[in-house]
């Protein structure tokens, strides 16, 4: 059973991706380094012993559709509720509704365990703070006052309605319209699909984020607005009034996440309306401007793939856990070197120790890419102008590659993990085939990965003429050098492999930039996915260098070294590949095109 | 729908794995061109409009277990009938019991596309086939007299019974035990696990080898016997008789090939017994001799690992097809170039068609790997004296690596076709995810893949003082050459990428070589994976190359060549990452153990 890694979280938090310097210089107002801790214990706590048992039976049961309502898991309304009255649902939301105006940092640390615990779970409150963060930065006064409380203490739960049959990535096509009505509200009509926790019984009301297009709309992307349409109108009271008229039509039958209700929903059918044929639709309240709402979307596009990105890592740390445990625990043949009687336990076979350690290194190599781009996002919140400027580049940055490594790692370690187990793997009692499929998800939605790699390529590179880019470069060639000026032999050759991994960083990105200013995007379109891997592997090496520096420092122990000098010598070397497949991989692939004709 | 790729099998089987050429000089007897491709016909034309409809079926319902009785899917007991009619269980059987004495090459190519319809399905035979091979080189003449006839008709189906939950890589320490009895014949006590289609409505008579333990044998894998155990006893008119003391206590619940009943078997715990004390236990019959059981089990089990590396080939194939169809058909944004009304289909995107591209080149290495192993098994059965020694060791070296390339590349392939489908992957119906849970058990079972990389490196490198590896490497470089020397353009860096790309084989085997020679093994273990899947790519590459060439010779479509140079400007350079965790991988390893502790 998973036990959330405090320890290892709070100092990935601290000392690779700057919380521990932050709290230091004040930056985040009196939040001590102590109630940092007590906060990651008792989330870890919560995770372990009461998420993680109902996510298991979450998985098995599924969320179950009968007559447009839908059935949660047993027992899963009372972990909700249980859950959003220790006040987890409001830690980054504004006091002024009920939060706890905390660091993003600290949330995405308790995301992940949550996830590990039940990403189908996890994703209710996941899309809750979506909701949140869109009512906050674009929301009217009255809407605030109206939603925002519920929405932050949990009592209700937030909805996001991008999708439509023939529009997933490309949202410029969708097809669902709002008709202005007489009092200022709007009517909307249309189909969604896969909207998650779209319909269920663990809160009162659903609050329904909706894009949608009105009647004289431009074109394209630059005619949708965003709306808020509740499945239970609100009286000014607060109290629930009548039913909106939206309903679920359907849920999907999944590979994985089978706890979390992927709906389909329908608005303005006539099943909940009055009756009288000018009231037909949903009744929904804009979001923003009118032909604003994908702008609106975009303000909190990078925390929810930074969210997803935490599914990846919550994944890749339980399906380690596991594997872990089940090799210690299972013997089977005699390692090279076995000197004990009868079987080895198979983490001694050198594949499996191999397997495991790589297990590791990606599982925390993702996480502390995905933490240092939500401490980015935290200073960008608590900066001013330049500074400001940078952090939040910064964070555009590394949110593809976050979003996009940390989920590459989930599917992979869980993958390994199932490899680990042998037979047993493949049974689904075991548990094991559960985190793959749950995790094979994650590189799809929020943008595909193919998708966070177009947008690294051809919007994040060119932030600030490539300077910021550059200057990040530059960071990391910083903790390549201190690897080798230690001189601690216990780092073999980690510094000159670093070296060389960040060189094929840097070639790559020069390459892309040159290409792109010459106007050869399709050549630098076509190394955008190897190039997006390449950076997290740089990362990757340069975060676990940095962690194992400040364990050095500290006189820790030598894990940290030896798992940085294992990246280093055994994952590092892909660099390479990956950066020639960017600068010389774009001719063959355009030849080989005709292939698919 | 899967449509079977008769032309490519074809191609691969007679021009990049050697069957023309065989054909030619008269190797198989009269086996004629003609009939090969009439049987290839036959074959996917039975796959593609019989058994694929019926895969996806027994997929949603899988098997059931009620009372002690397997029911197989709706409709699979009429299209096993339906198939063993045909003929197909029989290809590479001896005449004498009805089989057709045809060259493994076109059972491993039928074998690919009954798997691509339905690996579930195409178990049973799989398991038949194995059980008929270890019969007829071991079996008695009055055992086989019995049986033979019944399993190569495929009226009676056959299964192996290896694992117990205790014993499964290592099937030294197996506890099922077998006692003599008076009348020559043998009473097995015990249980054994994961016992693929071990029970099943589609066949009258089930005929189990069971491996298990006599009171006074050595301990150790110099212990164990291999026994017939039919379910039904067998009159001497070929009737069946009573039931044997032999019965599924359970079936798994798995991931994947749902279809496919995984069985715990129990043997002689009296639920089918006469009665009497004396007579307890489930009747057995020594196949070979006693304490060679481990013995009768290696002569099939390169034909078994070579099935499993089609079931990836398959299932690659399968997910190919089913993406690139996808991504002809849906269409999303707009591709860089794109000049045409509203959206482009998904497979002009530069980083879609990347992913497809490389989805072929996978699928089409592992398939030529495979297909090469067949023919060198087929080699050495129609080969004498130093020939037939070369051919064996050339099977035995390619075993491995096709085992485990191929049902990687099962896994690669179809986790790459989900993601290619975005959101439609993750949903059941679409059919996508289905191939990534059947794949995901063929790297694990018939020996892990990393069980075949310690195969590998501690077994067949040595064979012939590393004679054979070198060969092979040499016939690698020719191939190499030929590309260079052919001056076409078209080829792009193929033969240089090549050259390297072997050179780093050539480095990497002669340390593992030299490694173990020094006496250093775990140091050479360390880097078995990382070898295995550099060969592979290796191989790919050059026999990408090979059929490229052949097609180039006939004035072919220049498809073959951009494959090809795809395969060799974009994956190849992933080899000279893996030689260098080969040769300096394992210091690191070693110091990060203590990471597990």
């Amino acid at each position: 059973m998973y036990k959330a890694p405090v320890e290892e979280i709070a100092f990935t938090l601290n000392h690779v991706a700057g919380l521990a310097d932050a709290l230091e210089i004040g930056r985040f107002g009196d939040l001590s380094a102590d109630l940092v801790e007590a906060i990651l214990e008792e989330a870890g706590r919560f995770a372990g012993n009461e998420m993680a048992p109902l996510g298991e039976i979450g998985d098995k049961q599924g969320a179950c559709l009968t007559d447009g309502k839908v059935k949660t898991p047993d027992g899963w309304p009372e972990l909700y509720r249980h859950w959003r009255e220790g006040g987890w649902n409001g830690l980054t939301a504004p006091e002024a509704y009920g939060g706890q105006n905390l660091p993003h940092m600290l949330n995405v640390a308790a995301l992940e365990m949550w996830n590990s615990a039940s990403m189908a779970f996890a994703l209710a409150p996941t899309l809750t703070m979506g909701a949140i963060e869109a009512l906050v930065a674009h929301g009217s006064d009255a809407l605030k006052e109206k939603y925002l409380a519920k929405l932050v203490s949990g009592e209700w739960t937030g909805t996001m309605n991008l999708t439509e049959p023939h529009a997933g990535s490309d949202l410029g096509v969708l097809k669902t319209r709002a008709e202005r009505s007489d009092d200022g509200t709007y009517r909307i009509f249309g189909q969604k699909i896969f909207i998650t926790w779209g319909e269920h019984d663990a809160a009162d009301n659903i609050i329904h984020l909706v894009l949608a297009r009105l009647p004289d709309a431009p074109a394209g992307t630059r005619g949708i607005s965003l709306f808020l349409v509740p499945k239970f109108l609100v009286g000014d009271d607060g109290s629930l009034e009548a039913r909106n008229d939206v309903f679920c039509h359907s849920i999907e039958h999944k590979l994985g996440i089978h706890g979390s209700p992927t709906c389909t929903m329908i608005y303005g059918d006539g099943k909940y309306s009055p009756g009288n044929e000018e009231d037909k639709g949903a009744i929904g309240w804009l979001i923003g401007e009118e032909n604003k709402g994908l702008a609106c979307m975009f303000t909190m596009m990078n925390n929810a793939r930074l969210a997803v990105g935490m599914q990846g890592v919550a994944i890749a740390e339980a399906a380690t856990q596991k594997a872990v445990a089940f090799a210690k625990e299972r013997t089977q043949g005699k390692a090279p070197g076995w000197s004990g009687e009868g079987m080895s336990p198979i983490i001694d076979h050198p594949d499996i120790a191999r397997t495991l350690i790589t297990m590791k290194a990606l599982t925390q190599g993702a996480r502390a890419i995905c933490y240092a781009c939500a401490h980015a996002t935290d200073m960008s919140h608590h900066a001013e102008g330049d500074e400001a400027r940078h952090w939040t580049e910064r964070a555009a940055l590394l949110t593809p590659i976050a979003k996009s490594f940390a989920t590459d790692a989930g599917v992979d370690v869980a993958s390994l993990g199932i490899q680990v187990h042998g037979g047993m793997g493949f049974i689904e009692e075991t548990g094991a085939a559960r985190y793959l499929r749950d995790a094979r998800i994650a590189p799809i939605y929020e943008g595909t990965n193919g998708i966070q790699a177009i947008d690294l390529v051809t919007r994040k590179l060119p932030l600030s003429s490539g300077d910021q880019v550059r200057g990040f470069i530059g960071e990391l060639k910083e903790i390549a050098d201190k690897i080798s000026a230690s001189n601690n032999t216990a780092f073999g050759e980690t510094g000159d492999r670093l070296r060389a991994a960040i060189a094929a960083l840097e070639t790559a990105t020069g390459w892309l930039l040159d290409t792109q200013a010459a106007g050869r995007t399709a050549d630098a379109l076509a190394g955008a996915t190897p190039y997006q891997r390449l950076f997290g592997l740089v990362l990757t090496g340069c975060y676990l260098a940095k962690g194992a520096l400040v364990a050095v420092d500290n006189g820790g122990p030598e894990k940290r070294v030896a798992l940085c000098r294992f990246m280093a010598e055994n994952l590092l070397a892909e660099t390479s590949a990956l950066k020639d497949r960017v600068v010389s991989g774009a001719a063959s692939l355009q030849a080989a095109r005709s292939i698919l004709a």
